[in-house]
């Protein structure tokens, strides 16, 4: 396995502590994990890819409810201080849901000779789902790290989650917790 | 509203009666509403595409437990006759599990004039939310037809559909059923 | 070398004989180095793709001063019958010049091993050569098989791949007569 | 007509002044042009894009005889300082010759209600054709700037435009020089 650690929306506008945000306080739940995942994945040499929501203001994503938000060049737009970044990251801006809409991350992966893609962040039921699966339809296995991906809910994760649990296309497409994705590849 | 609809995966391999396929009896029971859809979306002129698996033997997508199916150029990949086509109707080819996945589905739309797609057809929890998730992402509203889906199961079609009955994309991304929509086209 | 072999627009409405249309003369020079190409890769396994304009009557390309043809699902649309084709061959509808936009060659010629792509057909100006260039975007060596293109003349023909004779991502492009690929792959 | 500007390649890396590099020559001849475009598309409100090269340094790109260069990250990069930026111009990395190749650019102009591209920059017969194909792929009219741009001699640039001043496209694609567009927008 030669995997890639994907972390998705970790940033600064979605972690602003209002009691409007619900993903504020589930995400900061996840962040020692994800530290300690960057940790040991940058040991083992493995890059690190921070896809990051990159709106306009004009976007259609913006004409329902959703707050505009993650505007392009602006500081919300940026990954949280409490993760660490090193130059060999990459920071991906990305226009929608998923990674790999409209980037060059699928040939990105390919030059570096990955095949797996750890999947992280949030939201569990939209961009972090949405990037497991376009992942999968580029050709690359896709392990879904349950307890560093959060929802607005712990409900909605698991929700989510468990749809997947078992799957027709496994072991392609696999969940499992940190410490089971760490002990496979030591 | 401008409507299009699109009926995923609904072809001969999947609909296969076997005691290893349950996607076979939860299907057929969406095939009478997704009759009524397609005679009702006509009279109005909403143009109709059948978005069709159509794989090539050594895909990626093979190499889990999924059976090798709907191979391109099989009758296998072809939609089941109890969904009546009209020449009229748009046979898509797609190689992986989304509608719009390197195809041309969002430059027919936009040609077409649509603003906002249906979707129908199976699996909930893996093609057809692609299909609804990719429209989202090239700025189509989305009508998830809740009793015009199926999975492989009650539970995993409902489990799939309650994450997203309230979202914060409404009204871009909606669930609803069959009579609801028929009422707000009329 | 593993090279695939794309055929590009020899279709049946780009041969209309008729004084207003200068590609069908052009065109039918080249197809007896067509079929020796066909013939000799058919024997060496190199997939066939033959790359087909289909068109929407509404659409964009239509707008200038091009007539409407090689419509979706037409005969129109479809080769010639001087270029044989068996059940082996890869046909590709394709919705603008190149073989690669909006269609899932990439990852077709990827699951066949593929890494070099021999680029023959008609228009050298338009659809060849965007068919090369988009091949060479997604990493693979590109082939231009002089003798088995052509333009609406010989001079338009020769001024474009006069352009690309001495070029700065050589080897990775190449421009060669047919018999110079067949002593390369003997 | 709503046009955006398109700036290819104006970047540090291909003015580095060397007999090796024909592109510096050429290219330093146009700047004035492009200051006199840049300047009036500002005043009228035209979005300007400047599309960059962004390479990894193991690129496939780079397997031929091509000198590594604008990687991704390095000032060399960067778009020169002869061309004046603002804050609301927009900076596209791109992966690959053309601007719209694995990037959100055409759903950024649509969402600015764009319908034409003016196209300028280097190098001609490659980044320069390349995203004027892509944009009519993508429903955009090109306007190609003919004395905005540059390639590493003046005949291989003319050579270029000479295959496309009359097209079958026309008026979609458009081959003019700077004075003739800003006449016919003022």
């Amino acid at each position: 396995m030669k995997p890639a650690i994907i972390v998705v929306d970790m940033l600064r506008d979605n972690f602003k502590d209002s009691p409007r945000n619900p993903y504020c306080q589930e995400g900061k739940e996840i962040i020692p994990n994800l530290q300690k995942l960057l940790e040991e994945g940058r040991k083992r040499g493995f890059p690190v890819i921070f896809a990051c929501d990159s709106f306009l203001e004009g976007d259609f994503i913006f004409k329902g409810k959703m707050k505009v938000h993650a505007i392009r060049g602006t500081k919300g737009a940026e990954v949280i201080d409490d993760l660490e970044r090193v130059p060999t990251d990459i920071i991906l801006p990305k226009r929608r849901f998923g990674a790999f809409f409209k980037t060059d991350l699928d040939q990105t992966l390919r030059t570096l000779g990955i095949d797996t893609i750890v999947v992280t962040g949030i939201t569990m039921e939209f961009c972090v789902l949405m990037t497991a699966f376009e992942g999968l339809c580029q050709d690359f296995s896709v392990i879904l790290l349950e307890d560093c991906t959060a929802s607005r809910s712990k409900e909605l994760r698991k929700g989510c989650l468990d749809l997947y649990r078992e799957n027709i296309l496994d072991p392609l497409l696999r969940i499992m917790p940190l410490d089971q994705f760490l002990r496979e590849v030591l």
